[in-house]
């Protein structure tokens, strides 16, 4: 096999991915997703620390977006309309990923052990983002309660657009999501 | 020792909250909670199946008293406004429990499977109240987003109450934290 391996993470995300949902996650080895890949196990080792890391490689880049672009976010603007900014130029990441994010959807909810990893993956955001908004200068709780409520807004929205067909932007979706959430809290 | 063991469970929580306080959660054996409490080793585990339930073991019923009192709340009241009778009743539950209240918190936030086993059990609670909402007919994303305002709210709103000195219930706490809430979805 050629050391020089063309897009081989991308390739054994897809591996991954297609093997977790055709045979179970438990099921599933490194060595038979290198395989499916069409590279070497120790190539899978050198992109990815274990099987799991496969699902949950890219939460560090999506928490450090939603932080750049939140603290980015003019300071002028109220924590609830920065944090709409922020999901929709988060919602880009996702773009031509749609089949992508609903395998791994798939393949979370049928393992008690993923489903822990990401409720663990979406409180580091949040608190990450609560952290965000401090340095903006809000006070809490005001700034629990914004970014508890935008992740609410991202769960919602995201389950929903993974559950759809893909033809609409996940931004949508979240957008959807955040004006129901007004209502809501309204009183509607 | 007598058979007759008045209030042990009650005994075995206040001496595991005290010790996992003193030497920390991991450092805790069952047999020193059963000496600390005046009770034998048997004991504690007619109680507790380990450790942990001692933390945990309330977790189902405040779970089943959130899913009954909304459901029992008029289904003419607004979703937000029946959330809002919830908390406020459930709040009764920890009349008198700041203290220990205070001791499990700190105890959970020091030990990252605890923390994880309170996001599953927060978790839990959400999906509980979306299924009551559903119940009641209401549709999703509504069910959902108010169900996770409501766990929102009561995080918040516990977590402010336990930070306190407990001079005032934590009814007031969740109350406040739903106010502010719905001026954080507003743009305030």
């Amino acid at each position: 096999m050629s050391r020089w391996e063309p897009d081989a993470r991308g390739r054994l995300e897809k591996a991954a991915l297609d093997l977790y949902s055709e045979r179970g996650y438990e099921q599933t080895t490194a060595a038979q997703i290198a395989e499916r890949a069409g590279l070497t196990e120790r190539t899978f080792f050198r992109h990815y620390a274990d099987k799991r890391e496969v699902l949950f490689g890219g939460s560090q880049a999506l928490e450090q977006a939603f932080v750049d672009t939140l603290a980015d976010t003019p300071h002028t603007a109220a924590p609830i309309d920065a944090m709409a900014t922020t999901l929709e130029t988060v919602a880009a990441f996702f773009l031509e990923r749609h089949e992508h994010s609903r395998q791994r959807q798939a393949v979370i909810a049928a393992n008690a052990e993923l489903r822990e990893r990401e409720l663990i993956k979406l409180a580091s955001l949040s608190a990450a983002l609560t952290a965000t908004l401090h340095r903006r200068g809000l006070k809490d709780p005001a700034a629990t309660l914004t970014a508890e409520a935008g992740i609410t807004v991202f769960k919602v929205g995201f389950d929903r657009w993974v559950g759809g067909n893909g033809d609409r932007p996940l931004a949508d979706f979240l957008r959807e999501s955040l004006k129901e959430l007004k209502t809501v809290a309204a009183g509607g």
